[in-house]
């Protein structure tokens, strides 16, 4: 190929990294609804919530007016050693794939968390040690989270407790491990550290615990211990505030070589990826100056955009956090066993739930053996293992293309590819072997689960 | 930070990336002594070596004269999806030693293989696929290599049979799926699909296989099937003109930004990521244009450089393989199975044997807890979690910066990080639950191993 085409890889030089964060709430007519406390079920106020968050990070998840947010130094040089991501030309996906279409993918696997949560650990980390707390508790599922904040923790000096599901803890030995590297402390959950872990172990002795009852335990020693503060990866509007470097880097890069994506796509679990990939484009959509296509893929065992309603619930299993209101499938429920990837939260962030239901942005689910089968595909062609969440977007990107392939169309799509599945091989080896199954909830299972909900 | 100073990450230009492939033997006035046919003990002619290796690759096997190879487009283009690799300031790790050294690494672990190996095992694919075959067939022990070996062969639709020694297979399942993700055939050695497998088999039935073992199993299955040939990721001269790519890029980078490094520092096990790191900078000192200080770091455990001889041996445990004079341990010596990174290659590359026996560079051995507990450091300030290997590199490296910091000398150190360690954290717990050993080789166990070669 030519050297004056578009290269395969776009690295922007670090002068040209964001130096501020972009506020998508500021350009939203119909602005997210507030955190309701769940004892009174009035909105959540600042003082209220800095017990839990810490104070900068109160403004930023309550602040809808304010468009930028400067970068602290600190993290911008945090962001140095593992940014800017690429933004790669899929030449050898789009050749196998015989389409038209032109693929781009922003890569943000490239740091040892192996995803895009750095961006926003990065940043919580920062705010509780300038506020001079002591450290941070935080639940882990899968563990990418919980690694990003180890790492981020262990750059600041920062002490890092993590409540990991006991299961998760047993059966991904290494994530732990990654972990503990980090220096983070990685409890496995339930636990008989905190009073609600007690009570559930009580209860429940061989239960193999769930992210519900871990958020709970990180809550409970954050809220009880002098000097330190809860942290969260994912659904806040300040999450999405810090991931928008995703999509500020992507813009630069596209602008800077003159391309225009139709159509954009992310995965969604609680909306921290795709909330940051879109940013920038949706804030232009917003303000009327250009129209894009944007596309949530979330999977079929759990689809709360698809499949859910829009509506205040419970951000925890438990039902002790603030209520959101967002598309949700109930908070009680809990995608099957069988489903490999993340992706498993029960609602949806409060920015994108309003995008999408002022009717600003689609979404479609997918069952997971055809998540697989793209992501084989992807790593045979361009290279890189995928993790299974961001493999949604490679599948929906992939139908994309194959539909202008169809039509002859010359469409430019951008989709988010969010992490490495290194430690996916477990889900990898069972889709091998042909052991992978879908489990899709019933309307039945959906209905229980949001009936259980108090009316607010 | 100020935005003028060198950045975090170099990142060349797609179009300042390497056309040629450098061969350092072109400016050694002391050649590398031949490869010997095991039978014959003549030096192997290019029609023999080409029952084994595929042509093109002979070729580049036996010149020692042809300053520069072309990169055959197809190859720069596969360059492309993974490379240029960042050369990093390490800020965080100078800041965090207080040293005035300033330290820079070229890091190779951005892509799916996890290490440097990719850079050759396309070559090697490439070179197959050109003269028509249908395959290739290597042994791997940690993976690594079989990996890179398997994602090229996916790419270029190449048949790819992988003989992954017994023990490793089982206790390393994720590498293995890993390679099955890009269709490699993989065989737990020894099997029953050879004749030297079956032989072993017969006479040790619970064992868990070697690399000798593992080698004389895939030079059978390459010998004695139509459209196939073997290849090998190290020690070879071919090996370490397709890794001369790390150093040109390297050597572009600092050119650039007018960065001159007074040490160099690499790992060295078989030598093919020392021996392309220092490629472009020995090339300099060999024509006398300018000096540098270079080390090959190698384990305690497996230290062919500073404890071995300088003779012909066997490439291979099985002694089938052709002779190469390089420093060994004996091809009988087997480092012990405490020792957990990679770097276990009895010997060591000629060029570099040739190189080191001329006095046109050092090396040291280092102790592997002492290489965990830097690797540990590093990946706390600099945010990437190292393979065991290359941080044999980095403890050097810091011991070098810290000679610095009593010196107060500005020195610029490089060194080069092969990979990331994301299949190395059973290494990294047992490191943490303080159960690593140092199993250090007596002078007699080397003796004896000695003893044991052939006088050639």
């Amino acid at each position: 190929m030519s050297e004056n085409k578009i290269p395969y890889k776009i690295y922007l030089e670090e002068s040209e990294m964001p130096k501020s964060w972009y506020n998508l709430r500021a350009d939203m007519k119909n602005k997210p609804a507030p955190l309701l406390n769940p004892g009174t079920l009035q909105p959540m106020t600042a003082e209220e919530l800095s017990g839990v968050f810490c104070e900068e990070l109160v403004k930023q998840e309550l602040d809808n007016d304010t468009p930028y947010f400067e970068i602290p130094t600190e993290i911008r040089d945090f962001y140095k050693m593992y940014r800017p991501s690429p933004l790669v030309r899929a030449y050898c996906l789009e050749e196998k794939l015989g389409t038209p279409a032109k693929i781009y993918y922003k890569f943000e696997g490239n740091n040892t968390s192996g995803s895009h949560k750095l961006n926003s650990a990065i940043a919580q980390a920062y705010y509780a040690k300038n506020q001079g707390l002591k450290g941070v508790t935080t639940e882990t599922g899968a563990g990418q989270w919980g690694t990003a904040l180890s790492m981020a923790c262990s750059y600041l000096g920062l002490d890092c407790k993590v409540y990991m599901v006991k299961c998760s803890y047993e059966q991904k030995p290494f994530r732990r491990e990654v972990m503990k590297v980090y220096g983070a402390d990685v409890t496995p959950s339930p636990s008989d550290t905190t009073k609600v872990g007690r009570r559930i172990l009580e209860e429940f002795p061989g239960t193999g615990g769930s992210l519900g009852c871990a958020i709970s335990e990180a809550v409970e020693v954050a809220t009880s211990t002098e000097g330190y503060r809860y942290v969260l990866g994912s659904v806040l509007n300040q999450v999405l505030l810090h991931q928008s470097v995703i999509g500020l880097e992507t813009k630069t890069a596209m602008d800077k070589y003159g391309i225009t994506p139709d159509v954009i796509i992310g995965c969604a679990g609680g909306g921290s990826n795709l909330g940051g990939l879109i940013s920038p484009f949706m804030g232009e959509k917003l303000r009327g100056e250009r129209d894009y296509r944007i596309i949530a893929v979330e999977p079929a065992s759990c689809p709360s955009f698809t499949r859910g309603e829009y509506r205040y619930d419970f951000c925890d299993t438990g039902m002790v956090c603030p209520l959101a209101k967002m598309y949700t499938l109930g908070s009680s429920f809990i995608p099957s066993a069988d489903h490999a990837g993340g992706l498993r939260f029960h609602g949806m962030s409060s920015v994108l739930s309003q995008l999408y239901a002022d009717g600003l942005m689609e979404a479609v689910s997918v069952k997971q053996t055809d998540v697989f089968k793209a992501a084989e595909e992807f790593a045979r062609v361009e290279g890189i293992l995928p993790a299974p969440e961001s493999s949604h977007a490679i599948l929906a990107a992939v139908n994309e293309a194959l539909k202008c392939k169809e039509t002859g169309e010359e469409k430019t799509i951008l989709f988010g590819l969010t992490g490495t599945g290194y430690f996916d091989l477990v889900a990898y080896e069972k889709f091998h072997k042909g052991e992978m199954v879908n489990t899709i909830p019933t309307d039945e299972d959906i209905r229980k689960s949001l009936d259980r909900l108090p009316k607010v």
